[in-house]
């Protein structure tokens, strides 16, 4: 089998999320920690559970409302300021410091990001950046989250890749074997060192970082 | 507008789960607490990401997974006994004291449970129970869990009711507006005051405990 693309995961996968953690801590000292691993908990929550009502809205929507939520939930107050300077955040993200030498070593095959992240997120987030990639793929063109099956059809269809040609790297276990699931050939980045989802399915291959991904 | 059928959720609902967690705390001392709330986490997580991959598994079956998980993460060790003994807790769990009055109260109106549970777990916990109910309903029907639309129209298909007439009761926030989305008149029994998720739905009545119910 060869592996004519390769499509990333965006938040946690090629871009660290952890200055956004420094950021709610300079709000909430103290309380950056709990507040950032809530508002993601509930981030994903909200993806999962508007995705089964048929109630999608974009990711940036989501994940504003699981920042309310969290603020809320610990007492602390959210003004509109720092909404804006939270959300803003997530237009600015690092990569982390495999990926450069990681993307490197795939050139010649199609490279894309297939991500929750709607348009008015990615767009800023890539540019600011400098990742040089094939597409930029949101899931809001199928008005769904990961992991339905749709998401991932998306790639197949805008990379105009057979889906069993295709890789996909993700941080998230359950995204990886998500994308499993629907066909592709799927790596879990397992950065954190956590247990394997049990979801009825095997990832092609565990990596702590991009550079052990076999191809 | 008169119900004519109040629909129930079963687990922290109707049916109190703090027994589980005792049980999880006299296996790893110390340690209850955590493991019953990552179980609880990842049990719930998996209901939805098996939903969107269109990989139903029974609810018993996804709990054990969870729970083998859970364990995992926090080094502990799982024996098959300690499974055993985990699972069989979920089978003779106790209701609220609240329980017993609101049921009478609200007689003469059709009376369910519509749980996430497989028949396997809620047959038996409700014969344990000695709760009178004119239908005890699973997800595992329309394969699919909580708040998929599918599930809470098996209450409209089994009770015969109009959905416009169903009051649909749950402790679980996301449960309750799943179910208001889908058109029942829902009820956030909203016992550890914690914030409403923000889903884009308002519950019909937040109520600390089940005799606040307004019909």
């Amino acid at each position: 089998m060869s592996l004519e693309a390769i499509v990333f995961d965006a938040y946690g996968t090629l871009y660290d999320v952890h200055s956004v953690q420094q950021r709610c801590d300079a709000f909430f000292p103290g309380n950056g920690a709990q507040l950032s691993r809530l508002w993601r908990a509930k981030q994903l929550e909200y993806t999962w559970q508007r995705s089964l009502m048929r109630r999608y809205l974009p990711f940036s929507a989501v994940t504003r409302e699981a920042l309310a939520y969290a603020c809320e939930a610990l007492a602390l107050q959210l003004t509109p300021e720092r909404m804006e300077a939270l959300m803003g955040e997530y237009l600015m993200l690092s990569t982390y410091p495999d990926v450069a030498q990681a993307m490197k070593r795939l050139q010649g095959r199609k490279l894309a990001i297939l991500s929750n992240g709607s348009p008015d997120m990615l767009e800023p987030l890539v540019a600011h950046s400098g990742l040089e990639l094939d597409a930029v793929l949101s899931v809001d063109e199928a008005k769904v989250f990961k992991p339905a099956p749709e998401v991932y059809e998306i790639a197949v269809r805008k990379l105009q890749v057979k889906k069993e040609n295709i890789g996909f790297v993700s941080s998230n276990c359950w995204d990886a074997l998500g994308a499993g699931a629907y066909g592709f050939a799927s790596f879990w980045v397992n950065r954190a060192g956590q247990p394997l989802d049990r979801l009825g399915v095997q990832p092609r291959q565990v990596v702590a970082s991009l550079h052990e991904i076999l191809l």
